[in-house]
């Protein structure tokens, strides 16, 4: 435990940066978000040719500017937090990390300078705000169904990136090296953009033996989102129904009751008084 | 309230132009959506080429009577609705001004004309027509289910954007300005190109890491249109099952009866007093 | 009722060439079906200018033979059918005369021999042959289903080609007629296009105006494939949950009762006796 | 039966080979899986010219000893199978076969080297050694979904590849020979092209009706999605749904329990006797 003991100041300050309950909090937040909108929009600007050469000196010094601010406030987060250790390798800790690192990074190499837009996901910090109208519980919601769909989205991906990766090769032997298919790799690029029906067209058979192939390829990856789609679908749906009480069985202690259990499943004993049948919804 | 007392002309001409149950209503809204079609026809025919040279002066005399008519109308809606500020204000109300609107516009910004097409928004009143065979409640079903997955389609597309925004600046970090990635807005393009499995091919990366990097957003556009999917999947099931009463039987107290059910279906015995009966809708 | 009497010989035929549960008429559709795909296999291959060059007179010949058989075959069905009327005016009999037709049209309008395949429609009569193993039952089933959905499927697609004419017209205003937006059909093309995330790439927007318009209808057409997935996939939910039972109430004599019910939920009566109640699955 | 008695030596590799239980046995698999992916890596770059012009009579080597080893493996495979016929004509034994013979035939046919690839399909090995934490299952549960909507995809896909005919025959006769749709199978991959999504822009249509049936394509193809995936996400939904117990409460008849539950959750008697346990699955 690396919990310090806050002073007053730490304190107070804490509850208007990590904080979202009191006006202060929420002020802070919402003047962070436009900060970091601004300083995307700035990015974007500067990466455009004609505003570029209008005004480059300009947002180079606003870049600067927000670098400085979102750095302070970073330093500052850390000195606040209760568990510095656990900030700085939370999510958001390392997100606030990146936001700042590029623009230090460009110094010596300019070319990586639009890699600050990463700063963008500290935006979603936004359903933080937004709290208090559900938001968060969506997103948690949303994130919550994925988790629990991980492994079996991770067992379908492995399949169709070997079917993919089979198909480059296929198409590969059958198109040559002289339309287009260079080596494999480009093969299996022509793949991913052909299974995932995105068909930029960059790459395209011309043989009859390499249409078939594609055109299989086509099918298959027409027919196959049905199936992460079913899976996400059948989980969101099993997880709302199965909502469980937070009860506790009295006398075996076990938990991961339904919601209109009035006994425990494994041992048999009552679950609930009367006065608490009401608070179910 | 400014529900106005209505003469007997405005009555009677209410239930022809707002009401759909007597018969000149009906063929009131159907003439009107004929002339709806009509006239948004007349805008693609004066559209083409050869037809504007040919029936040009023709097609621009139809428009006109055509704006007459509805502007006629709207000033017509105007006067006998019950209540002027709600019909000015609904969604009706501001379609049919944005009907006329463009064609008085035109008049100064000749260039604006096929934004007159906005009313073909008008013939939706076709559901209100066709609500005695139960359009109607489907095209409400819909919406009713839209609005309530509403946030989490927010979240979700929150979300979606910002990754769309990161993969546009690692793109345009990876391939730069001489592969037709100009700058970030055309490269956000791209990326939205590509994650909607889109694929227009205008826009493609040529270097190794750029089609890496593509190719990573095919596959993320490719898996997660399966969580809108799901989520309004889930949002549509559930509230169709809510449909069914929340009525346990009083005898063996088993729950899932449907709607219109007066007797438990698994003992027999009565369900509801009859003061019940009318709150089921 | 124009049910004839039919004649023995009439009557044999008729279980050949309509029935599929005699060995003889699981035959003649076999042979039917492998037939009408060697005659696909002989358009295909007459449209391909070297077999056209090598085999033309060879296929042309092939194909007359084909067209006599399939006309002496449709005579004979309407001979034979017990209800000549029924016949010709069911599915299968259009379907039937649509696969002579264009033969005998071809003499006067060469061009449109390639109809003829059309006439590959008549295949799916294999799965009349495939009935014994259930396949029929899964076509009844999707196509149940597909029929239960049609209206709010027809409300989603106005709405959505209401929202493709109005894009249309949107980047028909933006891009104007020299970026290969020539007039609103084609810009409405390119909307569907779009829409539908095929992207061809064939007609793209060039102006930063445009392709924000464009990205809008990407975003639009990504999400909204989520409703008619949804509505079908809860319909076929719904269907397969509440599977009726045949029964009417002997008091009440309404139908529609659930599977599981004893008791009807109208009137409260005792549905089956319970020598019945083994035959539910 | 062809069971054979196995040697203590036999039975001793059978355990590190072909099980996953035991340390070695996971450490034979995870090196395998290891040799796999380094061998495809091989075959990749083989495949591209800089690296074939440096590096190509290396990877050759490499090549060749990957392939001895896969021999070797095969080989001992077969002699230590306790049913060598079973795993020969296994799907994994089929694999195992097919990962060694195209070096072979490469011999004689140099171009088919990068057929190779196909050992790739090898590294699925990899839910096996995975078995523990419940991949397999999920790749079972899947597996057993697909096999159960096989027939009702079937018959999809026979409708779909109809109509995909249907479609692009009609864009032949529509567009002729003159605007690259040479001939019916371009014309049909065309159709694949366009109702699939993928949308490549190498066959398009020029003329106005060409279009008009070409954005039915895409409307079709945008549309008949939702079938494949609600018949899969309803079978998701069904197979987990039955597995919750058949059983009804002996004392208050309800059905619905989970498959873990001992006592009725709704009055907490008995659910089942002891013997039935061991037939929860």
């Amino acid at each position: 435990m690396t919990q310090r003991q806050q002073s007053p100041l730490q304190a107070h300050l804490y509850k208007i940066i990590f904080g979202t309950d009191t006006p202060s909090g929420k002020w802070f937040d919402l003047i962070l978000i436009f900060a970091i909108l601004i300083s995307v929009g700035v990015i974007i600007g500067d990466s455009m040719a004609n505003i570029h050469r209008d005004y480059g000196a300009l947002l180079q010094r606003l870049e600067w500017g927000f670098t400085l601010l979102f750095t302070l406030e970073y330093m500052l987060r850390i000195w606040i937090a209760r568990n510095r250790r656990a900030y700085i390798f939370s999510l958001y800790g390392l997100i606030d990390l990146l936001a700042i690192l590029p623009s230090y990074l460009a110094i010596m190499i300019p070319q990586t300078a639009p890699l600050l837009i990463i700063r963008l996901l500290r935006v979603l910090r936004v359903f933080r705000v937004l709290r208090l109208v559900g938001y968060l519980n969506d997103a948690n919601q949303i994130a919550g169904v994925l988790r629990s769909s991980w492994r079996q989205i991770f067992v379908f991906f492995s399949i169709v990136i070997t079917i993919i990766v089979v198909f480059g090769c296929l198409i590969y032997v059958l198109e040559g090296p002289n339309n287009g298919f260079e080596n494999i790799p480009v093969s299996v690029y022509w793949a991913i953009v052909t299974v995932t029906t995105v068909g930029y067209g960059d790459v395209v058979p011309v043989t009859a033996a390499g249409r078939a192939i594609s055109a299989l390829a086509m099918l298959v990856g027409y027919a196959i989102i049905a199936v992460p789609t079913g899976i996400f679908t059948a989980n969101i749906i099993e997880k709302r129904q199965t909502k469980r009480t937070p009860l506790n069985c009295p006398q075996c202690s076990r938990a991961g009751h339904e919601e209109d259990a009035r006994y425990c499943r494994h041992c048999g004993s009552y679950l609930r008084t009367d006065s608490d049948e009401e608070t179910t919804t």
